[in-house]
């Protein structure tokens, strides 16, 4: 029987349509999904919700929005719109974490700690609008292969010490396995994050990468990580949602969709939960 | 004039021998170079010795040794003689730090705990003959991107911890700038240091990498690193010694011998120091 807390994240599915991937996990007993704004949009939110309703799936997140880091003026202020709506579309979903990503670099700007305070100010910006609508956005350390150009938050601490002030319920942290199982201060870090947990995601790290270095995330089982501990860690903090299984991967995503449902449910119960 | 401080570790040059390096590098004034171990047996010790001494070079480091955290037994035993034999090395070449990698995880083994505290262990064991020697092992924190295969030790803080009961002047860290850069707290870490510096690298960052994810240093000024900071922040803590600049990059490589040292020079003045 499949787990109850598995969560598909159509990142995993990404060649297939939301139709096709709300059946197929729907067909293997998976009860959450993670959805993407754009394949939302492509059939609309009407149309969605229709699908879920009738596949009995909840949704665990909307992925994804932020990347402020490198932006001022217009083009920040486009990035907080774009926010917004995303929380309006989680209003109409039930409610899941909208994941946050920091943003890389500005072009030409070498301030690193300049650019993860602009995280948190733009957060705090947004706290009003979330907390109106009941919506928790979950800031996403990422792999510190990608401060430069992705993500200069790149460690569970790191993001706790930038929402610190802001309140709980309005803004939390992601916690991705891929981005931050070698860190020393990983499991410590789960445990101070506590009632801040807004997510879970797993994949697998391994070495070599990709030449698209970002699509180098692995099933669960074919690298390194070890993740009962880690997921422990979350639950033991009080995280009880949905783990959410997001997996970028180009041989993966040119398997049939059937097989990837399959693997993500039969890895994630021999490695994950 | 050649900053003084400026190192030129032969990693930078590694397609040409270390007599033609050892020229190019006087000719234009740097004072000081990072040896390898292999290029050193190649011409012999009394070669290496004469040809240093004529050109008026210090001995920055004896590169590299350690890769401890996934052996046990015979192949630890071997491991640990290597590091034994860079020490007499260094202890004949002006007693410059040895450099140490932690190494990755066994293979199957997921427990990156574990393997760490195996680093620290092996440490300890070789604290006797440097402090013999009068030599000083320096530990390296590498990019986490490496945390499985090369070094399951990947901040400033971990190595800090790790050797926090062993003598200082017989292990310390080795801080590099495109191992560390993006660490939330690498210039508070670099503070904590202190005393413990035991050398310093630099190379700068970008991503993609190339399909050798391991040589995608590059030369400073063409990545994201905001060297001088890191560089104040060591000697604010104490730390005189040489700035090393070791690049591993495939197109620096096949550039000409007078080139790779030209750029090195001039962007070390011009981001370094």
């Amino acid at each position: 029987m499949t787990n109850t807390l598995l969560s598909l994240n159509q990142a995993t599915t990404r060649g297939y349509s939301l139709p096709e991937t709300i059946a197929a996990a729907s067909t293997v007993g998976i009860r959450h999904v993670g959805l993407w704004i754009e394949p939302v949009e492509e059939i609309g939110l009407a149309a969605t919700k229709t699908l879920l309703a009738d596949a009995g799936l909840s949704v665990s997140s909307v992925c994804r929005v932020g990347f402020v880091a490198d932006k001022q003026g217009a083009a920040l202020g486009a990035a907080l719109e774009a926010t917004r709506r995303a929380i309006d579309l989680s209003a109409e979903l039930g409610r899941p974490m909208v994941t946050f990503i920091a943003g890389g670099l500005p072009a030409g700007d070498k301030d690193i700690s300049a650019a993860a305070l602009r995280v948190r100010d733009a957060l705090e910006t947004l706290v009003p609008y979330a907390t109106d609508a009941g919506v928790r956005l979950a800031l996403e350390p990422i792999h510190p292969l990608f401060a430069s150009d992705r993500s200069v938050v790149t460690t569970i601490d790191q993001a706790l010490e930038l929402i610190s002030d802001l309140p709980a319920d309005a803004v939390g942290v992601l916690i991705d396995t891929y981005a931050t199982w070698w860190d020393p201060q990983v499991i410590p870090a789960i445990g101070r994050a506590g009632e801040k947990i807004a997510g879970f995601q797993v994949s697998d790290f391994a070495v070599p990468l990709p030449a698209e270095n970002m699509n180098g995330r692995l099933m669960m089982g074919e690298g390194c990580i070890d993740f009962r501990p880690l997921v422990m860690a979350a639950q033991t903090a009080g995280f009880t949602g949905a783990i959410e299984v997001e997996i970028f991967n180009d041989s993966l995503w040119a398997q049939p969709l059937a097989t990837i449902i399959e693997r993500t449910v039969s890895t994630f119960a021999e490695h994950v939960a």
